[in-house]
């Protein structure tokens, strides 16, 4: 789906709840709609999958590995299933990827996925230059309130498991605790999912997805925690910033508070290019599982990305 | 500390942090008091522990079992060290044991927990009987709003850690994702220990604790989430009870939503007794490491407790 390529009517979407085996709403959901009703589109083949069995039946992130870091093609085929010892969640991806990898037709996946985070509806796309996916979010966007859903960009791929088709968007929903479910998280990211099947029904009858501006967060630059000599944290996100997702910072915000009291600000941990200064954005502030990847939120950069025109065969 | 008994001089206090491993306000606490400027009282000594290192540093509720349920007479005695694959928790429960149970003098455990719950402060007791405890609790809930601090009385012992001492109460502070840490909530719970302290200090000094009620609510019932025929959940927490805990409930309110959209109302999961159908109140609605003891809520009964006169020596 490049600027210069066609668009051809997508035909197959992959719902995958379970990414991680502790955020219950996208599991949830799939256990609903694989047991009950199942859920449909009036113009394509739907399929919910819970994506790591092992790690749900634990209720952890994971059994061995993160999953959502494995699905790229390097690690896929450096190990094969004769290895011993080979992390369970490897194996599983090697299992997704093998099912999902070679298909011909037009594929979507949703990646379904919680956080403690307060970021409300945040829909996740790998680069600024997938004006499907983006079209798409956007569409979900318009059903919201302003400032309820918000469109961030990874800029390079995790090796997660929308990896396995040419295009998928992350669905993340908080705040939400991890092995907890929520009634209003499950039922908003049951909004979103459905609004994703809306998009594609439209899209696939030739709806025409005017040119039009859009405003993205860009991941660049990872903070971590205070930390004593030993690696343990020596602070907490300041109360400034806490629950203040896709809220503006500069330099002089109080980003923690050490345990003895001291405020420290954001430059007091990270050097903000001058010619960026005024469009940085914290995200997943206080995300549970981030704790043991040294990360206390994510600063993004926000920015507008021009679409241009979409309809079916056409996007230029 | 009986009705009939002396009430002397309370001599040290015993501070647990981590008695579950992802629960951090308490863990960081204890942290902060042993790396830094040590917690203490003008009339007794303190200790703060880390209850449960093991499962500290997996960032798990525990690591074998649960360590807050090992603490009785019964099964502390009847396991011996040379017993193989001993469980961690087990094992741990009968160090802290030896090390704290043949203490001659007036101890006070205070064992600090968090809940996923909206509880804000509970203060937790053993029996309504304990009026030096329940004395304890008035004091740290009057420096509060009201409807802000409340006192849960468990009715039994669970073999927890405060068994280890004639006294203590269990500070349970939420809500807050297991495995996050908030600075209000850390705010909070150092605020009702330092509360705890100062009763005591008042307390050894001879002040006197005038006889009075306290409103407190008494754990009579489990509620379980409704389950499939697989035994895996099937529902969730209805939106009219989420984050509703310490709110009276009836038989006619809506506690469940199936998956599939019905409303499950409280008469519909269990029977209530007409004499206490006013006095029920639920509470740890939605806490994450219940859903594996297929506890979906407690049900409370409020009911009012009169404290006799509380002094150095004198409690009739």
């Amino acid at each position: 789906f490049g600027s210069m390529q066609n668009v051809n009517k997508v035909s197959d979407v992959v719902v995958f709840g379970g990414t991680h085996g502790n955020e219950l709403s996208g599991i949830c959901l799939v256990k609903k709609w694989l047991s009950g009703p199942p859920l449909q589109s009036a113009t394509c083949k739907v399929t919910a999958t819970l994506c790591n069995p092992e790690a749900i039946r634990l209720c952890r992130r994971y059994k061995d590995c993160d999953i959502n870091r494995q699905f790229t093609r390097v690690d896929i085929n450096k190990v094969t299933n004769a290895e011993e010892n080979l992390p369970y969640e490897v194996k599983r991806a090697k299992e997704l990827f093998s099912q999902y990898s070679d298909y011909s037709g037009e594929r979507i996946i949703l990646d379904l996925h919680n956080t403690t985070a307060n970021v409300k509806l945040c829909l996740i796309v790998e680069k600024p230059t997938d004006y499907f996916a983006l079209h798409m979010c956007r569409y979900i966007q318009q059903h919201f309130s302003a400032d309820f859903c918000h469109i961030l960009l990874q800029g390079k791929s995790y090796g997660d498991v929308r990896y396995i088709a040419k295009h998928g968007i992350g669905i993340e929903v908080g705040p939400q605790p991890h092995g907890v479910l929520r009634a209003d998280i499950f039922d908003l990211q049951e909004k979103a999912v459905k609004l994703s099947l809306a998009f594609l029904d439209k899209f696939n009858n030739g709806d025409i997805f005017n040119p039009c501006e859009i405003v993205t967060y860009t991941q660049f630059k990872k903070v971590d925690f205070p930390r004593d000599h030993e690696g343990n944290i020596a602070g907490m996100i300041h109360l400034d910033l806490q629950d203040r997702d896709w809220q503006s910072v500069s330099g002089s915000s109080m980003v923690f508070r050490t345990f003895q009291g001291d405020n420290v600000t954001l430059e007091d941990v990270v050097k903000i290019p001058d010619e960026i200064k005024d469009l940085v954005y914290p995200v997943f502030v206080n995300e549970a599982s981030y704790y043991e990847k040294d990360l206390a939120f994510w600063l993004t950069k926000k920015a507008t990305v021009a679409l241009p025109i979409l309809k079916l065969n056409v996007l230029h």
